[in-house]
């Protein structure tokens, strides 16, 4: 998606690490104009799969999500990280490993809103090692529902997670895909 | 506005502690379209106060902030809770008590996204005690920005923080305001 690479070109910062900063626009400040133009192309990709439900992780993928799950007109649900006290019991959950936060988590979503015949696209902004994007994946199949598909905004195509994934059968779409970001320099794919 | 508070009649849950549970449509699964008319009654609320961002707190209050962001067509800054290693040591921060999780955590806004002349406008799901409110007011007034006011989902009138904040002269706009969870039913004010 043209709009989003020139934006990362434009206003994105490389830091040492493989870590791509795009704080001033997707993930601590917000253009919700270039949010809408990815929820409606994440419509375009996947409108004719029969989408009933958005699923995301908090926190950074829940404005995304949300415009998309408008351009959809089906419900966002946001998947949980740690228990708190105002989650129900009755939840599904799965193990998720943070290279950046150098951690493992805990995502949860309750049974309530995954159920058998849901058809479930992921929406996330960024894929890279694929650990966040596995355990939605397994929530959404302890649920009994399917997964129809992956929208990503930012993929690091040099870390496995995409291949990998893809090779499962898994149909992810990334907005803005990068080979490298060697020399502090972003090349797209 | 009726058609939160019908929703919260409607598919609220109250539990023990003065628990209101939204989770059905509001912040774990949430109904986009009763997202959409919020971000367009807070849109008709503050239109006329030269708001040019929108301020929340992660995670629950970025969809309802994201709407009404859309609905200014201004960009939208949500505060992160907790240092990550991917946010600039170059912040404001806030500490809130949370009496819902039982803890003290910091709040963080970028130097970047908050300057002096902005005009911004304070989204968030619940107003209860006010922390979490009083910590993002003194992140904007860090900044030597303007509060023009708070748009808050749901307050629960008989916790202080509403009418404290009031009393110090902030304009606070609450599309359901809660007068008891008494019995386990819900009354409004």
């Amino acid at each position: 998606m043209k709009l989003l690479e020139e934006r990362i070109k434009n206003d994105g910062r490389v830091f040492p690490g493989n870590i791509l900063k795009v704080d001033n626009f997707l993930n601590h400040q917000i253009d919700v104009s270039l949010l809408e133009a990815m929820g409606e192309e994440f419509y375009r990709l996947f409108k004719d799969s029969g989408v009933n439900k958005i699923l995301t992780i908090e926190a950074s993928g829940i404005a995304i999500a949300c415009m998309t799950a408008y351009k959809f007109n089906v419900p966002l649900v946001f998947a949980k990280k740690n228990q708190t006290k105002n989650i129900s019991a009755d939840v599904y959950t799965s193990k998720v490993t943070s290279y950046t936060h150098g951690r493992v988590y805990d995502i949860m979503v309750s049974k309530d809103y995954m159920n058998p015949g849901d058809r479930v696209l992921i929406i996330d902004d960024f894929l890279a090692n694929g650990k966040a994007l596995e355990g939605l994946i397994d929530i959404v199949r302890q649920a009994g529902a399917e997964v129809v598909g992956a929208g990503i905004a930012i993929e690091k195509c040099f870390q496995p997670g995409g291949k990998e994934l893809r090779e499962q059968g898994i149909r992810i779409e990334s907005l803005a895909m990068i080979k490298s970001l060697d020399n502090n320099t972003v090349t797209f794919c």
